[in-house]
């Protein structure tokens, strides 16, 4: 346990990871703001969490997960400015906001089920916390670090950098003098003093239909203070891990290091700051604009032009995972495919390897093999390395099988052990029979009775046996064809 | 659509069903209280609610369906004593209410899923309406029908009744004299004026882990107002349906008619008001202090000793579609029993029909048939007498099989759709296949040409192809039965 490293974007390095309270971790990460269905960059971000997750709970850390759901105040743009993404989704589609709230909630959980995540331990909402915002902000204004504009509490950041030793800033390492000259002037920004201000309460204005009553206005919380409040609310003033998108690094984790440090003191509110890098498709970023854009479900029915079939949540997992959590990665047709063949292959050899016979002498040392994989995670959670060092273990899971190599009873049995948890426990794979269900293990091997039967009525030019298969997988929809190995079959 | 009907509690006759703004129609039912794995019970009145939504839509109502989750104020008993129930399992686990809360809404969604619920369009948490119940309370604190106590606020039944007409106890049918001599006199009792009051905000005790800020105390909401401040925030002062449980009626639904009266107006909150009775296991009301319980988890993998097998939700499902929703019905092995071979023969019926071959004359009347299926509905949701009418509706779709009746091609596709959309849109019953996935269908037809094939080989004597079969079947664990019908098969 000692020897796990993370990233810690606060630092920009390594560090080795001490929790305030061992065993216990506390990890907050981003959740979505639910106003359209999850896009396949912040899946690739709550797939990488929830590999850090089941990481610290493998090493034996009792994780209180808090990712939360954004289901009022995040404005279209950053500058709190535009209308509540939400409001905005219901007024466009005629619903309730909490209409649109409830389906893009369901879909998310539904994708991430889909992904084998495992779901957060507390899943806190912005609305379930309005109160205890509320609180915040008045805090906030009563310490001086914030001040009222028309109804709206906006964070005051010079008045925070003065008094905190330029603190704002400091994660995104971005400096205020900077952000002020790059902003662009907007409609109503005058209520601020400055432009790098940010809301922590905004009046709202007679269209914006998702409101609650406060000491200064009918109005919504900002966008960032919902991260401060439902952390700290869960996790204690100080907490383990907080993670999140690259792209939140800037202004949204920003702010929530300054509220935290403006309400409860300098001490650091999170010790560890840790961020996922952007998914690009076919080398370009992802755009809906631009239409360089692939939503999961398109990707698991492969009803997309830029998708030669359909990929399973597995084989998407697993491409993901071959990339490190901190690179960009593009993903693209042929990385599917290619995953898709690294899958298979270890999945097959996790079948093997529950079929493979002791030896009376192990004629290699599996603990140096095994080490490696726990190296590899302990680097920052290097997936990408963890899994080539399992192809390793694939290999020698085939020697034995071949009998080329060999394990004593002591080795295999741990072999079986370690492998198997870290590609089902650890990296979260499933095999295609525990994704679907049992029959697809037992469709597979009737099939292949089946073509063996194929086979043999042909070899004895038994056409009407042959005939009658061919006729009834035609109509099943199965289609079969003959390769130079033998018959292949897939389902329409 | 004119011609549904609708028990209504407040006025115990059913009535024409007329929705104040058609096609809209708003329905809230009381969700569950998450703090422990959902019972079979509560299951029947969701399954049960879950109909009415379905076939309202069927009718080409609009139907908002707000269903809450209560995740704070719902005390251990209902007369405001004792601890909340999430902070008590917190305590007892060690853990955070909220992943008490986290935990069983998911066990409870995951349930619901499995019984092919559909979800509401809003499902709102106590939590997220922390401040609208503060503002309802102030209100009717204001309008003089609520008293301050010690930091608590209670609802003052006696001067709402006076002012109102006696309103509280109308639904119920009770009498608040007979109510105030049948309490028991409870620990801190004393600070209400009347024992039938009943608190709308309690000042929470140091041990109370679970509170907020209001401008009493801090403290927590009582168990009612969430459903009052939830339905109207949602569908409005006036609404069409509100459901729940039998076990609701009172004291729950009975305050959120006086609290919303008090609050609103004189106008009837709610048009009508709808109860889904009880359950009973083997004659017996469930119990978990006398053992007589069975969870729906138990069901489905058959593991209680009340039990000779498992039973698919689907099986569950159709079972309690066999009882109206306000009878009580009695659940027993042998009652699932028969359920699941009417369940199987219906669904069967749904395969054959898409095979029937119209022909040029009708032997019947089929638009007889398809009405008397709407009147089942219509009256008020009587699912088993539409159950029992579809059956009508197996036995015609095999006589047309063999011969003895006959549909033309306008017909059959008349009964084809109707019949589908009574068994999976209406009753919301899904195949077996649909339930685990499509591959079963396709095993199926599989199987059903390997066991030809076995038929084949045996007749003519061929045991090598004969043993081969059997063989690999039994290597996948597929046991094959020969019986004088032909051979079935099934999956260890």
């Amino acid at each position: 346990m000692q020897n796990l490293k993370v990233y810690n974007t606060l630092s920009r390095k390594k560090e080795i990871f001490e929790p305030l309270n061992a065993p216990f971790v506390g990890m907050y990460v981003c959740g979505p703001t639910v106003y359209s269905e999850v896009h396949l960059g912040n899946s690739r971000t709550f797939i990488s969490f929830d590999i850090i997750f089941r990481y610290l709970s493998h090493l034996g850390y009792k994780v209180r997960y808090v990712r939360n759901i954004t289901d009022a105040g995040h404005l279209e743009n950053d500058a709190d400015e535009g209308e509540d993404k939400i409001s905005k989704k219901a007024r466009l589609t005629q619903l309730e906001p909490m209409e649109i709230v409830q389906k893009y909630t369901l879909d998310f959980h539904h994708v991430l089920r889909l992904f084998n995540n495992k779901p957060p331990s507390i899943e806190p909402t912005a609305t379930g916390h309005i109160l205890e915002q509320i609180t915040m902000a008045k805090d906030i204004l009563n310490k001086g670090l914030a001040y009222e504009s028309n109804g709206s509490i906006y964070f005051d950041v010079d008045a925070f950098n003065k008094e905190f030793n330029n603190e704002y800033g400091r994660l995104s390492g971005r400096n205020v003098e900077d952000m002020i000259s790059n902003t662009r002037e907007l409609d109503g920004q005058s209520e601020k003093r400055n432009p790098a201000d940010f809301a922590l309460w905004k009046k709202a204005s007679p269209e914006h239909i998702m409101r609650w009553d406060s000491p200064w206005s009918i109005g919504f919380p900002g966008w960032h203070l919902e991260c401060s409040v439902m952390s700290s609310k869960y996790l204690g003033k100080q907490f383990d891990i907080h993670g999140g998108g690259m792209d939140l690094k800037f202004p949204h984790h920003e702010c929530e290091i300054a509220q935290n440090k403006a309400s409860h003191g300098k001490k650091e509110p999170v010790k560890y700051w840790l961020h996922a890098n952007m998914l690009t498709l076919n080398g370009q970023r992802m755009s809906k604009s631009t239409g360089n854009t692939l939503l999961p479900h398109e990707l698991f029915s492969g009803e997309n032009d830029k998708l030669s079939q359909a990929f399973s949540p597995m084989v998407v997992r697993f491409f993901i995972l071959q990339a490190h959590y901190r690179s960009t990665l593009d993903l693209s047709n042929d990385a599917l495919l290619a995953a898709e063949k690294g899958f298979q292959k270890m999945i097959t050899a996790t079948h093997t390897l529950s079929t493979l016979k002791a030896a009376q002498e192990s004629s290699l040392n599996i603990d140096e093999l095994i080490a490696k994989w726990y190296a590899a995670m302990n680097d920052d959670f290097n997936t990408p390395v963890l899994i080539a060092q399992l192809f390793d273990g694939v290999k020698l899971i085939n020697n034995i099988k071949d009998g080329k190599s060999t394990l004593n009873k002591v080795d295999l049995e741990k072999l079986q052990k370690e492998f198997s948890s870290f590609v089902f426990d650890v990296l979260g794979l499933k095999t295609e029979a525990q994704t679907q269900n049992q029959g697809d293990e037992i469709l597979n091997g009737v099939m292949k009775t089946l073509l063996e039967l194929r086979k043999q009525a042909k070899d004895n030019k038994d056409w009407t046996t042959a005939d009658l298969i061919r006729n009834q997988l035609a109509e099943l929809k199965i289609k079969v064809t003959d390769t130079k190995d033998g018959a292949i079959w897939e389902a329409e």
